[in-house]
């Protein structure tokens, strides 16, 4: 089994340290990650400036690449640029802190794997719970055992797992759905020392707590396994919009 | 009537011009835009670094901000740090390039008018399926056709229209679901003047021909309306999923 790794915390980060040694339990780990965090870059891709590679030695893996670019980056360059032999999954994490509900618009971490899916491969995003300085091997662990059904189960080729593990040790599994996660955004004004105002994006994250949903599961203690695809039509309100008649002027 | 505008060309771009000029006619319209283009970046948000802003003068608006961020920075910004009066509409474009099927993923268009979907703010992106230097009147007008509808119709709070107008003077109008539009990413792998190497993303978009698709119909000349949501789930595989009985080992 290949497996392609990469994350949104950087390459250095310990949650994908962690995650490529659990996954090298079950076969050939390649990473190729983002130099330096790239969180919060959602689906981004560089097309407007070059993207350097550089091979990195260290890591519990086969072969390691370290790229000036985004996670979605990181996965096309793997795939179609550097020409990795084609892995059977792609896994993404462990990420620094939950990606739930509408989070996943937002991470990099998720987009990665969407990236994955786009271009035909199984995939799984990872996230612990915990923005402290922690271990990640539990969320790690849980990861490379639904790695492992990989060998037995497929998805449609449309559709990946986003998984997020709890705080502390989780006290069961939950297949979920995404809740909603509002953020209540605060930006701060502020004066810089020349004088002049800047504005820094600050807040917190408003939780649902919609009983199954992954948001309210991983409040409660679970680890959460959300099926996900990335087709956004919302197919119920075509006859909807189409009652209103728009035509040309 | 009090509309947001935005896009990811940037404020000088001729398709928000063309846009606020047709907006214009509605009511008020305030612009808070990137000061430079950001395509391609998704649904990335600025959190690790400063927000400036500049009031711009000149453009067909009451107000015009240019923001160094992303698109949905332009959107958080716009509503909870600059506290402009609460619009009643947001419409992001026109863009340059079409947003078709699994594009809406990269498409900094796009990712504004989700981000003001997550605000509770009906949305709409506007795109025009052309590269040349060309004018943007018509699909700006389409837009503002569907602005004016706001005054009478609604739509559910989490899904926004996602609208492309074809190369030439569009021949109907089709309500649409996203097709797919893969690219065939190709990188070429090329050596800076010092000797280094680098890639560059190139490539060219595969057109899948489903017909009704969004793809499909911008390819024949329509108009193409397709509504869209922000929930990733995939409820059908939600079933599946559990029957794989993950658990703790």
């Amino acid at each position: 089994m290949h497996i392609l790794v990469t994350n949104d915390d950087g390459i250095l980060a310990p949650g994908i340290r962690a995650l490529s040694a659990a996954l090298s339990r079950l076969g050939d780990v390649t990473i190729v990650a983002p130099d330096r965090e790239r969180s919060a870059t959602g689906h981004a891709i560089t097309v407007h400036s070059p993207l350097r590679v550089k091979h990195i030695t260290g890591l519990p893996a086969t072969a390691a690449y370290a790229v000036n670019g985004t996670p979605a980056d990181c996965v096309k360059l793997a795939l179609e640029g550097l020409k990795i032999e084609k892995p059977d999954l792609v896994v993404s994490g462990v990420n620094r802190g939950p990606n739930l509900g509408t989070d996943v618009l937002y991470s990099g971490t998720v987009s990665a794997a969407i990236e994955a899916a786009l271009l035909g491969l199984p995939a799984i995003a990872v996230s612990l719970a915990d923005f402290r300085e922690t271990d990640y091997e539990d969320a790690a662990d849980f990861a490379a055992q639904i790695a492992a059904r990989w060998q037995h189960r497929r998805l449609p080729p449309d559709t990946l797992l986003n998984v997020n593990w709890p705080r502390e040790r989780a006290r069961g599994v939950k297949i979920t759905f995404l809740g909603q996660r509002r953020y209540e955004n605060i930006f701060d004004l502020r004066t810089d020392p020349w004088g002049r105002e800047y504005y820094w994006l600050g807040g917190a994250a408003i939780n649902d707590e919609t009983p199954e949903s992954d948001v309210w599961a991983v409040e409660n203690g679970y680890a959460s396994v959300t099926p996900i695809h990335f087709d956004l039509t919302n197919y119920r309100l075509i006859s909807e919009v189409e009652s209103w008649k728009i035509g040309l002027e």
